[in-house]
């Protein structure tokens, strides 16, 4: 998803540092300490975040959670923000940054869950790395999250899928959950789901939505 | 699929003793060197085999390798057999027989290949333990195969493939190749794919036909 450029969205960006670190040296540590309310929650990132509709409603559900979306893009990062705003949800922060550096932003094993949704396919082989599911993603969600942490990821998008249940195998992760139909499983299934923008719009076509939660224990 | 019994099936299975191994004792080892004109060639085995479209033309395509069709009807196995008298398949063997007893049919890590093709859903939890992809049935492939031998699965059930995806995983299993639409990879996979009875009805009618290839070797 490319978003325009919206000059609202960096005005407030710039105006709420205290919610959005904007592009943050990867060389220097974050204290997530001084930007939660409480740093003992359980703390869950979603990467790739786009306008945000999944991260800011799960927030809202779990004010017992803290939460990051990572999101590289400053008018997406905006829109995550101005709703975080009218929400007041004080557990989520906005962390506008390339996920490439994502093991520099966090300590090591200090995350419960990361969430990939509909994620960047790169349908060409020559862009294999920059899947969100590649091994050198993969290593980094490993390092940070705790030792029986899970992985939660959906797509719309069959090739991806394909391919990260390939990656995440051969990587050696152990999978919990496997969908190729998410929508349309039981009902207490479809009813903790909670959609994305882009969810939303492809499930309404009929197209599946494919699910994998994995972590990283040893089997 | 459940076919209706045809007198002509039994009759002409009962006339081929040296085609057919009809519903043998699992307690007494199958001497296959007196069944196959060479049995130094590699063994591939396809479990559940139906009408045989996929099983016969395989055995039909690589003369240079020995095949057995496992089928526990009995006039799914004198239409396979049919078929194999038609096109002279000398290289192709039909065990009429439970899949449950596979591992008493043959020796340890005797087959390069095994095929589940398009196998009984078995929706119901409770009927879990009688899905082809069940982990005693994976244990059984396990002992059939040779130690870089490959299982190669697939199916038009969503529900199936799930389970099975998450159950190979779990068993330990290391995945080689992943698709939720089997029918629309590129060439080369499209043009080497051989399709079931099923597989074309179903493709037909656009739906997608998914697949997983594994192995039990070491990751």
């Amino acid at each position: 998803m490319r978003l325009r450029n919206k000059p609202w969205a960096v005005k407030l960006v710039g105006e709420h540092p205290e919610s959005v670190l904007d592009r943050p040296d990867p060389a220097s540590k974050i204290d997530w300490s001084k930007r939660f309310t409480d740093i003992s929650r359980p703390l869950e990132i979603e990467v790739g975040s786009g306008k945000g509709r999944f991260i800011t409603t799960l927030a809202e559900q779990h004010p017992e959670k803290n939460f990051v979306a990572v999101e590289l893009q400053i008018t997406a990062a905006g829109i995550i923000l101005r709703t975080k705003l009218e929400k007041k949800l004080d557990n989520l922060q906005i962390l506008c940054a390339d996920a490439a550096n994502l093991d520099s932003f966090f300590s090591p094993h200090s995350a419960e869950t990361i969430y990939l949704n509909f994620s960047d396919p790169w349908p060409k082989s020559r862009h294999e790395k920059r899947r969100l599911t590649y091994k050198t993603f993969l290593a980094k969600y490993q390092a940070i999250l705790a030792p029986h942490g899970h992985l939660e990821f959906k797509t719309d998008n069959a090739g991806l899928y394909a391919y990260s249940v390939l990656s995440m195998n051969n990587f050696g992760m152990h999978f919990d959950f496997v969908s190729v139909d998410l929508h349309h499983e039981n009902d207490e299934i479809v009813t903790r789901n909670i959609e994305t923008e882009y969810e939303h719009k492809f499930a309404a076509k009929g197209n599946p939505i494919y699910a994998l939660h994995a972590d990283f224990g040893v089997k």
